[in-house]
């Protein structure tokens, strides 16, 4: 794939290490959008050439309620990576509200932080619009991250929600965060998200109800479908201001990724890459969907909306005309 | 368009107002999928035929939090319409976990509650499987909804993640329920679901912060972009097991449903059917691109992820078989 001089000298400066070109290249691809032919916008031809260095981090999703102390517990990972020498990105999904105008999270607090470890970078992704765009742009930031050559990274998203199962999808092992208060539990079992979770963390451990909690789950996981060479996730406890579990957290997550090489069929890394790439790919479809329907005319919904022609037929037909249009 | 003799009598059940039949009729709908070529399933045919019977009742979405009481809510404006002696379908949209099986929401204790009542109809949807699989069912089954005639449906969600903004597109009027308690403005905020509220509950009215709370988000909502002529969401109290608040939502449903009525253009009734169709035509390519990537082989997701091959060619060669094969 051809990239332009621009693109050039900016892949040059990335591949150099420069920080300026991985922020500058995270915004063309954070906005990149296809046409509606499906042709290529600016982000496309760079996103191929940041795949195209092949380089893999260890992708660690962070996940769980508002408020179960997704943040502080990424910070205790990052310093034990740090010590050991190790680089760490932060990719933050962060559902923005258009009042607010952005992202509201304590991330500018910790990017102040690390402002000056050059081996931490921290980045957020506002969720505005609609789904399609945001997987993409998650999909394509993470690839950049990882063409940047950071050792590991940390996706965190905030929720129980589908998104965040979707976005899940794309990390090699999942963290669950909850915490003894306040329903997480049920929130977790009503959005089926205990099925994603690799490793489950009861944060705030210090709270009179986490060993209860803690029992209830592992009780749960293991009314789950689990072959007999597959992972168990372990449900683990942590106090994350003062470091309390981190280290075995880190010890898990290690075994993880161990099991992940080692079963590197069905249930291993292999698959986690393939279903990486599915939901790409996947993304890519939904986004071309949701702008299909962006632009199309107000009469052809009216119709709908009086009953005159079913939402299939319209689907149809809008697919027909955006392949005749990119096939000529 | 045509339907089967079997569905002839489905339907002529239906029309004669047989509840058996609307269930029926639902779990068709429910489990309708296109396949891979866009060709009608059987729940295709059906859902025209109760989308012709033009039928429309008034939609009204209740979304928020887990806990913020939405349920008890939805109860004290049901017993309310039925003591006008109008009819109520609740759709409640219900995150399963695989592990549970199924919905583990209240809806049984009400299903019990309302069993002798046949003017209230209560019906979930699980939140199995992809997005687009979701957002078809729900807008099929609330047009089958309308089409039984029932005259008000409360569309429930539980939470407020992504699904419930989009879900919230196929409602009429849609419902914040919050808690001076535990962050749900936050919460709210960071979604950026306060802007598609049309009215605000905080409901647990009794809590120390009701007030406080109630004014801050008023002042949140008087800096979003409001026109001159266009709605403003109000801010209601309630405390729902008491009752405590409910006639004034009933008031402040119908003076939105009025304002609607009144504003038929860019704000108003029309505006709202137009994108719940635009919604729906976005449902049925949305589950279309899951299907394509669903049923696409291992080898060529394999090529994406080690970096042969981008998504989004990948994307666009599934599109293209598509549309050969379902425009020969």
């Amino acid at each position: 794939m051809q990239t332009s001089p621009l693109q050039d000298s900016l892949l040059t400066a990335f591949q150099g290490g420069q920080e300026r070109a991985l922020a500058r290249v995270l915004t063309l691809l954070e906005g990149g959008r296809q046409d509606s032919r499906g042709q290529d916008s600016m982000g496309q031809e760079l996103l191929q050439a940041v795949r195209q260095l092949g380089k893999r981090s260890r992708v660690v999703g962070i996940t769980g309620p508002p408020g179960a102390g997704k943040s502080t517990l990424s910070d205790a990972l990052i310093s034990v990576y740090r010590a050991r020498g190790e680089t760490v990105a932060v990719l933050a999904v962060d559902p923005s509200s258009p009042f607010s105008g952005g992202a509201i999270l304590g991330d500018r607090i910790r990017m102040l932080r690390h402002t000056h470890d050059s081996g931490v970078f921290v980045r957020s992704v506002a969720t505005r619009g609609a789904l399609g765009g945001l997987a993409q742009s998650v999909s394509a930031m993470l690839s950049a991250l990882e063409g940047f050559g950071f050792d590991h990274i940390l996706l965190e998203t905030v929720g129980v929600g589908q998104s965040e199962v979707d976005i899940a999808q794309v990390a090699d092992s999942v963290v669950l965060v909850l915490t003894p208060a306040g329903g997480d539990g049920i929130q977790a079992f009503k959005a089926g998200i205990l099925e994603i979770a690799d490793l489950l963390v009861v944060n705030k451990a210090d709270l009179p109800e986490a060993d209860r909690f803690s029992r209830a789950l592992s009780g749960a996981l293991e009314l789950g479908d689990h072959g007999f060479d597959s992972w168990m996730p372990p449900v683990l406890q942590t106090i994350a201001p003062s470091g309390t579990g981190i280290s075995e957290l880190v010890l898990a997550l290690e075994r993880h990724q161990t099991y992940l090489r080692e079963n590197n069929t069905a249930t291993g890394l292999e698959a986690r890459r393939l279903k990486r790439a599915r939901f790409e790919v996947r993304s890519s479809l939904l986004q071309w969907a949701e702008q299909l329907t962006g632009a199309a005319g107000n009469a052809v919904f009216s119709r709908v909306a009086q009953g005159q022609i079913s939402p299939l037929e319209v689907a149809r037909t809008l697919l027909e005309e955006l392949n005749r249009s990119s096939l000529s």
